[in-house]
């Protein structure tokens, strides 16, 4: 409160302040949600969770609800990031093939970051089914995969209808992996073998 | 408690009896999972949602816990029998391909139960990775899923380690397609067609 009253009148900084405290308390709610699942949540769990009083949790969230919405669009949007960060490290000049390695490792729960977040995107897929707007949030994100995906095997030669097909399958396939990396059934190091395999025949260098 | 005083004695028919019981409370707990997740599921929800008083639940079930833990169990055998009856109504003459097909279908949300399945499944897992018991529920259904893909591959002639490879490739397609059939990113008709025409590679119709 006293840090609002302080902050009075500039605006511009207090409200990148309140987006990191916003997004430092949704960071705390993917800690609790990736250990135990959406069922831990509740104001107080995070509060605490994320070292700060219940009352500064609901200071920016007016219920629990409205702090998953919050926690699910900043997850679906980190994902993306993390993506497109990869794509920018990895250069302009990859040929089609690499580039989809590049994004599909980029989803796919290879280290600690990115197994808390396919933790997470799995405990919020439920309720996400329940809610309109975060469906249509993890659907953009497979879509503009999948477009991504289809546009590498045009470049590479491959037409239409393959082009498409072989890049949802792809994006299906990283899907299911990313919870058999949870699941130990498949090592980051098989998975990522599975998926090079997959990608080298959709290109065509073995199979079709 | 009444019945259970009755029954005193008659220990065969009041064991089925109970396990009937425990099955209907079993199936109620899903269809909340299912619905909202794991989130929703308290001893009154899932008492309200049977049409039983939570004092007839905590009779069967001394916790919360020990309610999912029951129910996610029978869960993991409910999706492994749905496979196996399929397979048995297909008969025991299916061509190897035929026969993963039919096992691949058992697994993918095509109708209403198998919908709900997925959903629960999903519901289930974040909470099963901190539950060694249940992770190996669930690694053991796709281990068996795997080896019999493998199997029928093999007697296709496909050889080691391609057979297996394959196998592990079209589980963790399928797994991927619940998902993107949930989000309705993919029909029950498109996802069929892509596994399709994986198997139809795996076996060698087209490409390797």
């Amino acid at each position: 409160m006293q840090a609002d009253r302080t902050a009075k009148g500039l605006a511009v900084p207090r409200i990148v302040d309140q987006d990191q405290r916003r997004a430092a308390i949704a960071e705390a709610l993917w800690r609790v949600a990736a250990g135990e699942g959406l069922e831990a949540v509740s104001l107080a769990r995070v509060a605490r969770e994320a070292g700060v009083s219940k009352g500064r949790v609901q200071h920016y969230f007016a219920s629990r609800d409205e702090l998953l919405a919050d926690a699910g669009r900043r997850l679906v949007a980190r994902v993306r990031g993390r993506v497109a960060d990869r794509l920018a490290a990895a250069g302009p000049t990859l040929a089609p093939a690499e580039h989809v390695r590049v994004l599909l490792r980029g989803v796919l729960p290879l280290d600690e970051t990115s197994r808390v977040d396919a933790r997470v995107r799995s405990a919020f897929l439920v309720r996400a089914l329940g809610d309109p707007a975060l469906v249509r949030e993890y659907q953009e994100g497979n879509r503009l995969l999948v477009t991504a995906v289809t546009g590498c095997l045009q470049i590479h030669g491959v037409t239409e209808p393959d082009a498409s097909q072989e890049a949802r399958l792809l994006v299906a396939l990283v899907e299911g992996l990313e919870t058999a990396v949870l699941l130990e059934e498949e090592t980051p190091a098989s998975a990522t073998a599975l998926v090079d395999h997959q990608i080298a025949r959709a290109f065509g260098h073995t199979g079709q």
